[in-house]
């Protein structure tokens, strides 16, 4: 697998993208793209559990269900979430839908719809058919970057990579786009990711790759289960290479690429988390199962006092403890363990439950990089999971007193 | 019921209080307090569901459940928690307990211990021996004010109260104290709470009284449990005003009565959180079951995102809604209301799950507001559940990120 310099969704063969900046965005700048195929794509998506769902995610579920071996493209637009728009915002972004598919002549239900933005605002539908108009008219190959760029929100830098994977039937190319940005447990801001390879794939099996690789990815910076109103990730496979993944060989290589491509994503959103200052990836072994490692993790991770002590340099470990206690899984505290590491250094501060008499002055170097990892075992079972957060500062509770105004 | 001025929980009668700084606090305020019965007590004790308990936590709970009817008083001390300091640590609370039982010439078994501050250090049992001596010396009636004191960590000012309540039999009164402060989820930072009472109760109807008060009031400033290391709530009642609970009538009188005693001092941390600085009362309803509307409520009001825009004076509603959307609960968005209140004001944002064309100004003149009111209806069943939470300011990110340093 080799990462294509300057890779993005329109990477792969086959596909184009166009953008528009159509006043969405009180900045003015892009604020709507469309990723199109070429040639039908069979598809999968996965989407927020939020009981409080977007209409865009209702529209592209509905799509998927209907056509999911003829999917074309999608459409996509910041600086609106048309979520918590009741009836009328349902209208509208089938209406978005509708409008893309004309322009592109194909079925509404052939075109999947993604927002992100502002909730409960009612979409501008004018602005929406300008935009969808200014970008068919330059869709293009080189337009993937333009893509990434239009669906940020609070995001500080577009979110891309491709890369080309040679199964046995000959090379394929993924290409994949992603936003996201709003804080160490992005599970309240949207993420969404669109990804695009020219490998042959049935739907049935993209669907099963892609919930594999949004669990290790994307799954891995948020709450489990807990979503924004529209978080939505794509997968479009259009086949235009004509190597196909029906051996299974070929299929687990493809799998493995999607994944990369997915964690990749997932980890750039958390480095470009709002205000967020530190990378950290969080290690806890040692437990019976994966899912109480996960559960852990998570709870540290979206520990606030975890994370501000993060923000300060403070390698304030008994909160980490503290907050692993108090994610419902059982242990024996006299077993815990806990290393911090930042490139080669790596410090144990608590072996047995206590601290051990480490310096504090190595202690609170490692704390003050800007990439560290924390690795806590517990010393019962075999499980392991790992997940990607950050830290929270000043800037982030800056950035959202006044998101909207 | 009528609320003692000046009270605390050296109002009912035969309780005396001591304290001392023996410099546990680098302050060298006030840190530790005796308080104590002159007579033995019925006792019952709420405690931390964390893994990670702490040290202190394990002595009380072993002393309740040997000395439930024959317990005498408390030993409590703030800046160190004794919490992740292994057998050394659990040696220390032995300790710190016969220490107090010495001075107080008890059993160790009816001594109870309580700890708060830093976790992952050991005690100085030589600081906490001098301080116990001092405090011990100078036990006195008035010493509740001095003892509240004692006990806060981050805290800005003493909590406490005590009320006076005419039961069949005749008057009791009820004091308490509380220390907390920490966020506008506390479940992340200690709880301290001692309820006193000259009532004689017996110790099996103090187990479900306190219970069921806890389970009202500083459960609902807390995530459902998730709790610190140290969390503990303890309620003593020595019987010293003659005054029996044993009628069904006075002990619903007197339930009734420690459940606003701790929901005043719930209420009490919530308004001293720690950097907070408005105070939010927040009621779910319409739920099918009062546990959905928990659910609800203490996602809502744990969510950042909520918490940054109340910081900021921003009614953005819709990270309201999208909190509660991923609580785990079914429901139908399009039923969902939104109100919110301050004083008299009151604005109805959302009906049918959509925003009504309300004035966005008098919503943020309510969220101007230091005190306001949140009500989400669901429009399902007659579930419902209040809780109280706070805003999430750069104060909190400052007193977090260096809380050590």
């Amino acid at each position: 697998m080799e990462t294509l310099p300057k890779g993005t969704v329109t990477s792969p063969q086959g596909f184009n993208a166009g953008t528009a900046a159509c006043g969405l965005k009180e900045s003015h700048k892009l604020d709507l793209a469309l990723v199109v195929s070429d040639r039908d794509c069979a598809a999968a998506g996965v989407f927020t559990q939020n009981q409080v769902a977007a209409a865009p995610v209702l529209v592209s579920r509905e799509a998927l269900s209907a056509q999911r071996h003829r999917i074309r493209g999608l459409v996509a637009n910041a600086g609106n979430a048309n979520a918590c728009t009741g009836e009328q915002g349902l209208t509208a972004a089938r209406e978005m839908q509708q409008l893309a598919a004309g322009a592109l002549e194909c079925g509404p239900e052939q075109m999947l719809v993604l927002s992100t933005g502002v909730i409960g605002v009612q979409l501008d539908l004018a602005k929406v058919e300008a935009g969808i108009q200014a970008a068919a008219a330059q869709l293009s190959v080189t337009g993937g970057d333009a893509a990434a760029q239009a669906i940020m929100t609070t995001d500080t830098r577009p979110k891309q990579l491709a890369v080309e994977v040679e199964l046995p039937g000959g090379p394929i190319t993924i290409g994949g786009m992603a936003k996201g940005s709003g804080m160490i447990h992005p599970n309240m801001a949207t993420v969404l990711g669109v990804i695009t390879t020219d490998a042959a794939v049935p739907a049935g099996d993209l669907r099963a790759c892609l919930s594999a690789a949004v669990e290790w990815s994307f799954n891995r910076i948020t709450v489990d289960g807990d979503t924004s109103t529209n978080d939505t990730v794509l997968l479009l496979a259009n086949g235009a290479s004509g190597v196909s993944t029906a051996e299974p060989a070929s299929l687990a290589l493809f799998n493995k690429a999607i994944a990369y491509v997915c964690i990749q994503l997932a980890q750039m959103i958390v480095r470009d988390d709002e205000g967020a200052s530190k990378f950290v990836e969080l290690t806890v072994s040692g437990t019976n199962t994966e899912a109480e490692a996960l559960s852990i993790a998570q709870t540290i991770a979206t520990s606030s006092l975890v994370k501000t002590a993060i923000a300060g340099g403070d390698p304030n470990w008994g909160r980490i403890l503290a907050a692993a206690g108090r994610a419902r899984v059982c242990f024996d505290q006299s077993q815990m363990a806990l290393w911090i590491c930042a490139g080669e250094a790596e410090l144990q501060l608590v072996r047995g439950g206590t601290p051990l008499n480490f310096n504090e002055a190595d202690a609170e170097l490692i704390f003050a990089q800007s990439e560290l990892a924390i690795r806590l075992d517990l010393g019962v079972g075999s499980g392991v999971a790992i997940v990607w957060t950050c830290d929270l500062t000043h800037d982030y509770v800056s950035i959202n007193a006044d998101y909207r105004t």
